[in-house]
């Protein structure tokens, strides 16, 4: 195993102190709970908005957090969802008294743990609420999920969540918007290699010198196919099928697409991946209202993308467009 | 090889037009010359920027076109200096009368073929002037340079240059605040695993299952030193200390840091490398004005980092803090 760290079992700590380092103006890390919040949290009259998981995606989550979108992000281990406990800390920490919303990647353990910690909250009077983003189309059930896995396009839930709130909506409103991007966002993903936890030391999986894995998930949970390797146009085709099969759209709708690197994939290569979903969408008369290019929800340092389109309405692209300023995402 | 492409000759027009197709409001392709400018050049009464280089370093530079920093990019084939045509090409389309900056990385083939644009654009009138950027403190000569080698440090002379021209300076105010900047930026950078030309289709040199290369270039070009993998910490420590003894720093000054990823590097390590050299610096009572961490000058899917720093007086930071919205850099 190669890395660059100084030991597995600290990883997670030892990088939300050099993120928080990165950011002391506007970033602080309640000690020990690997919580990370605006620096100055709860923000008056304001539903506080939440996100975590397993570690190893970064930016997700902590990266996303800032003015626009969320309030805290929480951090379990590499792959691992984060406990109750440190999701109720965080809750306690952005609530104003209006409520706090969770997003939540649709996990069996990270759903189950949102779940406890939002019933304890609620135990001590603070209002919670939560989405659960499903936006993978790849496979039904996979070793970590009931239903389909949440990926990169819980990116786009923080960014449009985030800006209803911060506009002081309520947190049914908040909750209604996160829906509507939950209902027309999907994503596919692939990889040409594996990456490793740190803790384990080993590759997650094995891949041929000539394969490739369609609709492998985050964590490197079987997708629906291996074959050999294809060209990125192939690819892209091959990614947007799918998605399309699942969310058919139609000449005029308008999108926003997300190509997401899995965190070894060089930018040239994403690009190349976005030219051609591009074209696809020409050719079909679909609109490109925005193209997020970029390493937003990695596995560690696999080679691979994803690509996530969502399928927007004005006040999609309104929220879409409000100003967000988070070391990971800034409009 | 590994890559999600389409074909090795065809990596460099396919990923600007990728580019520009992510940004079709902001960018636009010179057909058939690989400049990327911003959409309306030349910005009336405002000192052009340009840089450019071998590709395979993305998102530099094209993804740093855009108001407040680059008004165009030009790219050679991966590792491979753009020619004096293509150069020509970008001045010419960036001129507004008030001449053009170019920012060059010290590579042998680079410095000659942009001075050689420049002399072909004064015979057609356009005043032109450079800065070489030579922060990599690794090596005095290598492969491909005489001297020191450009890297990371560039993108803030992109940034830096940028505003200042943004201003409404001249050429000559752009190019003093430019050579400040040369003169007071260092780097030095590892690597834990190569790169693959995708035209090479075979890794640029090979490591060890243990071994990392300190001191190398971003075209794998040899560093100072192979020898067994460190510790995050001790990495951290090692390329600070190189950057000291090339530049003095005390108690009191203030520099902006940046963390650069050479492409396949998980973000989660530049944090941990990040989190050392914070700490470095605390002890030694330098401030940590600004701190960057990501991918800004990569060496394809090359795993490893270098560290920069910039020693700062108060031009800088105002210049540093300055609006910036560009695809890869935005402020």
């Amino acid at each position: 195993m190669k890395k660059i760290i100084n030991h597995p079992e600290r990883v997670v700590t030892e990088m939300l102190e050099g993120l928080v380092a990165a950011y002391p103006n506007q970033l602080k890390l309640i000690d020990g709970r690997a919580v990370v919040t605006r620096k100055n949290v709860p923000v008056a009259n304001k539903v506080g908005i939440i996100s975590g998981g397993g570690s190893g995606h970064e930016p997700a989550h902590a990266g996303y957090v800032g003015q626009g979108m969320l309030d805290a992000a929480v951090a379990g281990e590499v792959f691992t969802s984060p406990t109750p406990d440190q999701i109720l800390e965080a809750i306690k920490a952005v609530d104003s008294g209006k409520g706090v919303f969770m997003v939540v990647k649709n996990y069996t353990g990270d759903v189950m743990n949102f779940d406890m910690a939002a019933e304890l909250a609620e135990m001590e009077g603070i209002q919670v609420d939560k989405v659960v983003v499903n936006d993978d189309v790849a496979v039904e059930d996979s070793t970590f999920t009931t239903g389909r896995r949440g990926i990169a396009g819980t990116i786009l839930v923080h960014k449009i969540a985030g800006a209803k709130a911060e506009m002081g909506a309520t947190l049914a409103d908040v909750k209604a918007v996160a829906e509507k991007v939950v209902k027309n966002v999907r994503s596919m993903g692939m990889a040409i290699s594996p990456c490793t936890p740190p803790a384990v030391g080993k590759p997650s999986f094995t891949l041929g010198e000539n394969e490739m894995e369609i609709g492998l998930g985050i964590h490197g949970e079987p997708g629906t196919e291996r074959k050999p390797l294809a060209t990125a146009d192939e690819i892209a085709t091959e990614l947007t099928d799918h998605i399309f099969k699942d969310m058919p759209l139609s000449s005029g709708d308008e999108v926003a697409v997300m190509i997401n690197g899995l965190g070894a994939t060089p930018e040239m290569e994403l690009f190349i991946v976005n030219r051609k979903v591009n074209q696809i969408l020409k050719e079909k008369g679909i609109g490109v209202y925005e193209t997020f290019v970029g390493n937003f929800m990695t596995s560690l340092e696999m080679a691979g993308c994803s690509v996530t389109l969502l399928k927007l309405d004005d006040e999609l692209k309104d929220l879409l467009a409000a100003h967000a300023n988070t070391p990971a995402f800034k409009k």
